[in-house]
């Protein structure tokens, strides 16, 4: 039984997110049926990291298995013709060890917010990046990330909903530069928790309107209470951009 | 009587493009109605670009006359309050000359052509570049742009409909480049021909991809004749990027 895995991008936007749901189109639903047309199979896809609505990937890696041998390509090729119109595409598509787990088997994701820091509103990037009118200072942003980065307890950044067993992880990068109007932060961890990248970047933005300083972020950290930090920043300007195995 | 420059994004997607028509929304229109509604003028918005359904603006330029005084930032805070939620957005407002005029004062305009050369369908950029499935060689398509470059008729690259008087034109800057799967293709000139850059990149898609050699793309500029050069190239690969005055 061969495993194959897929590299995707999608446009989050009129998606519940990665997760199956029987409220919407997810990533995951439009994959499996996408194979179910191709091979009239009906598979698991399993994904490295579970988007919420309305976050994009440019690079979400997934697993399939299939009951037969298909050349990657072909496989590629079909999945791609049979995802159409959903705003989901198979960038790469290889064969992989019987062992190898999109999810399990990751060691490191990587991901990308995107924020548009001016006061005209948003055209091309609708539904694609946080539209902050208020003056953000990204030096001090960055400055301020250097306090999140390491082996920490994120509770403050943790969603309610969060199902991971333990609050305690190691947060790699958090990396936040500005070009022209748009200002990107870059965030890498082995796992991340539930929404803790759009938390982390809620607070953030309070640093860069100076509503907050470097010492109210390491307090809110610290706190270990969700509401001691910033609001949860909009899934529209977050992207998966990568995942390390 | 105030006249004041505006400098506007916008997603062309569902737009008629630049000129007010009946069969739907346009950027002018917009612009005007927007104008009406912050200060009940009828107002004509002059364009610098006349660009056609679907071609994107990252810095279109216009200008309008107002009856009374009002600073600068108030124009531009009322005309993108009152264009939501049409996809256009004033980047930038001042006050211009009496003489100054959107369209006859520009002396340099920039467009940006996007391809995306992958396999995989677009998601993110649907509607946003040209998505070419057969692989395609830029290095090539940069030597073969050269020959273009200068004072010359492009009537082999001018549209059926196009009203420009001669089919002149100095191109000055025609660049191809690659980056990772997105093809640019940047051109400059003082004026351009109708549908000439989507022309122009139709025709270097022929030189990319190896059906066409830098001496068919020469042979077609020196024909004179639109059905001697390759196809135009779709408008939603197009962005009017700057103007200069």
């Amino acid at each position: 039984m061969p495993r194959y895995k897929l590299t995707l991008e999608y446009d989050g936007t009129g998606l519940v997110g990665w997760q199956r749901q029987d409220t919407g189109p997810s990533v995951q639903g439009a994959l499996e049926e996408a194979v179910f047309r191709f091979c009239g199979e009906r598979v698991t896809a399993f994904g490295a990291g579970r988007t919420d609505a309305g976050v994009h990937a440019l690079g979400q890696v997934a697993h399939i298995d299939l009951g037969r041998d298909e050349a990657p390509a072909t496989v590629q090729k079909a999945v791609n013709f049979h995802l159409r119109p959903t705003p989901v595409a198979v960038l790469d598509c290889t064969l992989a060890a019987p062992d190898f787990h999109a999810r399990f088997s990751a060691v490191a994701r990587h991901y990308r917010y995107r924020i548009v820091n001016r006061k005209a509103p948003l055209t091309l990037d609708l539904d694609r990046a946080w539209s902050v009118l208020a003056p953000l200072d990204a030096a001090v942003m960055q400055r301020a990330a250097r306090c999140l980065i390491g082996h920490h307890d994120f509770t403050s950044f943790r969603a309610a909903q969060c199902q991971a067993r333990s609050p305690t992880k190691t947060l790699d990068r958090l990396d936040v530069s500005r070009a022209g109007d748009e200002i990107t932060v870059l965030a890498s961890a082995r796992s991340f928790l539930h929404n803790q990248v759009r938390a982390m970047v809620g607070s953030l933005k309070l640093v860069g309107e100076g509503k907050w300083s470097e010492a109210d972020l390491q307090a809110a950290l610290g706190a270990r209470d969700r509401s001691a930090a910033g609001p949860t920043a909009p899934a529209c300007g977050l992207y998966l951009i990568g995942v390390d195995y």
